[in-house]
């Protein structure tokens, strides 16, 4: 009997809070509206003062609609993880939400029409950017905010009330999406990532342009359709399309991939989507801008011409490496300033969590706005600055801000994720020049085909599918080539976890002022929402369908997992060629350049070049000798196993001071034993991170327990 | 000559760092001069793509200046760490390096004028905030930017290029303000601070108001001294010069109290001097708004009228009182959000530490705008937020969460200061409308005599000081009632300590739009560059000028501290009576029903309210006996000699479910013994939290070392 009472009483707390996150919500709704409704009185300067206080008051109100959402959604995903429904992740949630929001916004409430809004009918050619206007002497600034519709005209005051909800598409791009994909660069899985690298490459790279070009191709031939039915109110070039094609290519399966963790679904699956939706958001961003500088040089501008496409192909590729090289450089920074006090007497960073962490973080946005600054992509800088100082910098960084980075960027992650979806909510319905075109939004779910249930449809049948052709045909060559077969339920699974995300409503909302760029910005939602709704939701039985292992211990991984094909003997064969060369040169050269662990330069550089050697490693060798092992022991207590893999490792700088080889080891390359062990104490490391990108359910412990770790934690 | 070589290495290594952090900042002033000079095409949807990415670039590098700027301070403060250098603090640090970046960016650039750029001479009679312009037919709406000098309209482009670095004074007050403000709440000691809550209540209100006047009083005489010269130009009313008075009451000797938290200061110094300063920047902040509401209803708005004054008083109640509710409630809601589950048996929120920590930011953040959107006062609202969870919901918070949130804040609170002053410093040169009235500024140094240096200049000995007006005719009042007396030395620090900052300068920007504000702004500016860098770094001279006490041991304060006046034999008899009843009340009533600590209800309660009292704690009492106790070891194992303390406040709730008071001590109210304890164990904790405030030296330990704790975090 107390046990019903007190279960009752929880659902009639639940059902409190929500009450009251509901209530001030709208009331919250309510003071954002009747603060607008206020009437001014006469004095000049206490009409200033009235206005900015309105606009004050109007501005939080707005804010706290999204930070309620926010709450709410929480909320709500608490209850979820209770309940454990996993038909809907909490993205999809906010967005949800963010659509009820939109609507009452939209359709709730109206604002009388002010008359202090005046249209003027002026001599002018143009529409400057700023404009400056002589009222009998005073000079005032005016900024252009935009071109209205004709038939809008009437409703601006309304439409000035919505648009206070409407951000500006550059704080995505600034501020909300870097910490996202530093996120997802800081906990790539490694040790599966980079077994996987060639046919992740494969499909971020190639697979990303063969889909853009193919739902260009397809959405150019519905384009076709439509103006021979006359659907079309304005111009729609070929350029257009493939824009289209590379921002709908970015693939963000944030809800398969919570689903997958949450399951422990095969490691190599996870580790190829993953991998793959991290890269091709990169990959999408550049091309998508490299499609916007293609400008032939002759009079009609929608010609194709060789040129112009070679120099936007060079664009691709020099943005992209460029990118890149700032990405990699600055994440050395870190490291490097990170690592000099080491060399020296200096007082160390270390000591100071609160100052390291700090630069972490600034340092971190940092390569992101100075690649946009410098006309690169700061995704593409932000993503790769993420990996290495994951792979380079994590392990220098005192315990402390270890913690402390890898907690503020999950709670950034969860905050910035969970907020651009319930914008993407509300924006269905506060965005004020959406173009939905039936024709055009059908074609494009033609080309889309995530979800095989449309490919079903037998109108859309003939439609060629953008992701399958991206999937099918590269996994049959992959598999040409790779030992460990990708099988064809991993290949369904892909295809249905092609889900649109954040990155490609960032994209398409970064410009929204052209005809074509409404009609696909008002397409772009409609796919984010399906695919989320439909195909994140189906992701339980899409794995149970295609009979996907699930409660894959990632350790065990090694000696269990048996592929269709070929059933594998010792882990080292499986690695891809690509991967080995890599996997050398950073054991070799990178790692003890830039971190503390790894063979002394010493003794893996050629003798020629034993000079630049001692010079790259001397202070280290000289100093580091016991803050070496300090490390390294810190290390070795979070696991038992691994003691002994570090253990060998380590030992090769002997205490003596002579900086050689202390073993046959290190001098000609790491074997394959160490390749692996040392891959697994990274990845183990990096499991931890990874579940807890996603919450813990309240019974299933992440796979590596282990009491230190956690007490710190 | 190893050791030689490393240094030199290492000091070759620290300036090739700034250079490159210089060589980076400079780069991006470049690219965001460039950026805005390249030239447009023809085509017009080009000319929109092309805008649309010249302005994002230029946007990012106009972040990308700040974040610059932040990591140029960290890297110079982790230099002073080490030199240990005390007589700069970080945020002047900040300033300084503002300053530099502003003198560049105003007279080192100079933006060729656009011929894109349209002088309108249009037929309006008013200036509308939104302007719809029909060209040819299209409709183009342009919003309001401000007024621009007549003289100023030829380097409009000019202009344009440093306002994008000026951010929207909304920023400050949304967004930069609420971690600052939270953190210093959720941070204040606990023990001195509750110890010595009448006086810190007697400065910061009565203080707050008398200093307003004081000061409002002398601008208004010096102001009418400037209109007999002619040197004003425009209007400026008494309430001008109050308003001016209440935002240069908020002060935030940030500075003072790392250098004291640093020398570890004697603990009762730094509690009035922390708690006022926190208390104060509220009560300023009600206080403006108030005396910005105050409107005479007769024809000439500016003269004196009772109504109209009671009014604004009863306004300042109200918001005060209304935000400290709001405050208070949903700092109590989040613990109610937190405790729920234990009741039930319903998946605790302890178990998502993600979910927590985001919830725990959300809430204080929308505490916040709530208050904001509400008409009452953010500042206020999130403070008394900030001290009620730390007092009620930090210790229901999972461990990890405490960390999480601690961390959090601090690193928050840590970058929205050295962004505010390091704003400050750049928007001395940036900001378009300075007004610097020699006289105005002379006359408000002078009443704002922070700087017994300033005194001693006959020519303002004649100036009543504000300051000095509140703290010592207040210090002797108070040192009437206490039996802990304020000492002279300890005042004339208080005094000494009365530095301007963050909260002065976002009340001087939100509103700069008329002539005397901009003189207020401009002349704020001066006073807080004036305190932070001369009162500020002065702060170690004046310690020992003073003869204070440092390197005193919070811990044995209560045995060892003598005072000028009275010996103190035992600690029970300083509680003052303020406090005691407070405390009481607290401890009976609020905790048990708050937390999961102290009696339960039925115990303090009186009889007649037995049914109340079971309804209250009944299910606590049944489901969470082990809970609790499990919570309470948790805390005992941070502190040996607490043990005792808490194990005999615990046993209150008998094993055996009945739930009946376990002692005397319980009946009536705790014995002052209890409180001391609790009180120490409460400071304990935050003594660790406050130390983590500043940033450790290498040498100097936290007063309270504990292996499990440090551990921990």
């Amino acid at each position: 009997m107390v046990f019903r009472v007190t279960v009752n009483s929880a659902w009639r707390a639940t059902r409190t809070l929500w009450l009251l996150v509901l209530v001030s919500l709208s009331v919250c709704i309510c003071v954002c509206r009747a603060s607008s409704t206020q009437e001014d009185s006469a004095m000049e300067n206490i009409v200033t003062e009235k206005k900015a206080e309105e606009s004050h008051r109007q501005d939080s109100a707005d804010l706290l609609i999204f930070i309620m959402l926010l709450t709410l959604t929480i909320l709500t995903i608490w209850l979820f993880k209770h309940r454990r429904f996993r038909f809907l992740h909490e993205t999809g949630l906010a967005m949800i939400y963010g659509v009820l929001v939109g609507v009452v916004l939209r359709y709730g409430i109206h604002v009388p029409r002010d008359i202090s809004n005046a249209t003027l009918s002026c001599p002018v050619n143009a529409s400057p950017a700023t404009l400056l206007i002589n009222v009998s002497g005073k000079f005032y600034e005016y900024t252009l905010k935009g071109e209205i519709n004709a038939n809008e005209v009437d409703d601006v005051q309304d439409n000035e009330m919505l648009r206070k909800v409407t951000f500006d598409p550059e704080v995505f791009f600034n501020i909300l999406l870097p910490p996202i994909i530093f996120h997802a660069g800081y906990s790539l899985k490694r040790r599966h990532f980079f077994r996987n690298m060639g046919s992740i490459l494969a499909y971020a790279f190639l697979g990303t342009v063969i889909s853009c070009f193919v739902i260009g191709l397809l959405m150019y031939g519905c384009v076709m359709l439509m103006k021979q039915v006359g659907q079309l109110d304005g111009d729609f070039f070929f350029t257009d399309c493939l824009f289209f094609g590379a921002i709908v290519s970015a693939t963000d399966p944030v809800t398969v991939l919570a689903i997958f963790n949450e399951l422990q679904v095969d490691v190599d699956l996870y580790a190829l989507l993953f991998g793959e939706s991290v890269l091709n958001d990169a990959v999408a961003v550049v091309l998508s801008s490299s499609i916007v500088a293609y400008q032939p040089q002759g009079d009609n501008s929608h010609t194709f011409e060789v040129m112009a496409m070679l120099k936007s192909f060079g664009m691709f590729l020099g943005v992209f490496s460029g990118s890149f090289a700032l990405g990699v450089a600055t994440g050395c920074l870190v490291k490097f300033l990170d690592c000099c006090p080491y060399v020296t007497k200096f007082t160390k960073l270390r000591d100071f969590p609160l100052l390291e962490t700090a630069l972490f973080f600034l340092m971190s946005w940092s390569t992101f706005l100075l690649a946009e600054a410098c006309g690169f992509t700061g995704v593409v800088a932000v993503l790769f600055c993420g990996i290495t100082q994951a792979h380079y910098t994590f392990n220098n960084l005192s315990p402390d801000s270890q913690d402390r980075t890898k907690q503020l960027f999950e709670l950034l992650n969860f905050l910035a994720e969970n907020f651009i979806f319930s914008y993407m909510g509300l924006t269905l319905f506060t965005f004020q020049n959406h173009v939905f075109n039936p024709m055009f939004i059908v074609g494009a779910f033609g080309a889309l085909p995530c979800c095989p249930l449309l490919n079903l449809v037998p109108s859309q049948v003939a439609v060629f599918l953008g992701r399958a052709a991206n999937i099918y045909p590269l996994s049959f060559l992959l598999n040409l080539g790779r030992r460990n077969k990708i099988r064809s339920n991993f290949q369904h699974m892909m295809m249905f976890a092609g889900l649109r995300g954040a990155m490609t409503f960032a994209l398409s909302i970064r410009d929204t002022a052209t005809y074509a760029r409404q009609m696909m910005f008002s397409t772009t939602l409609l796919v984010v929402f399906f695919t989320v709704w439909i195909c994140g939701g189906g992701t339980t039985q899409m794995l149970s369908c295609q009979r996907i292992r699930v409660g894959v211990d990632s350790d065990q991984d090694n000696s269990m997992s048996i592929t269709d094909g070929s059933e594998r003997r010792s882990t080292k064969h499986e690695s891809a060629w690509l991967f080995r060369i890599w996997y050398n040169f950073d054991h070799n050269y990178l790692k003890p350049i830039l971190t503390h662990s790894g063979p002394p330069l010493t003794a893996t550089l050629p003798p020629c070049c034993g000079p630049l050697a001692r010079i790259l490693t001397s202070p280290q060798a000289y100093e580091n000798e016991c803050q070496l092992k300090d490390d390294d022991s810190d290390l070795i207590l979070t696991d038992g196993d691994i003691n002994l893999t570090y253990g060998d490792i380590t030992v090769s700088t002997d205490a003596s001071g002579a900086h050689t080889s202390s073993g046959p080891a290190f001098a000609g390359g790491a074997t394959s034993d160490d390749l692996d062990r040392e891959l697994t104490y990274g990845d183990h490391e990096l499991v931890m991170r990874g579940t807890r990108l996603v919450l813990p359910m309240d019974d299933s412990e992440p796979p590596f327990t282990d009491p230190h770790h956690r007490l710190r934690m």
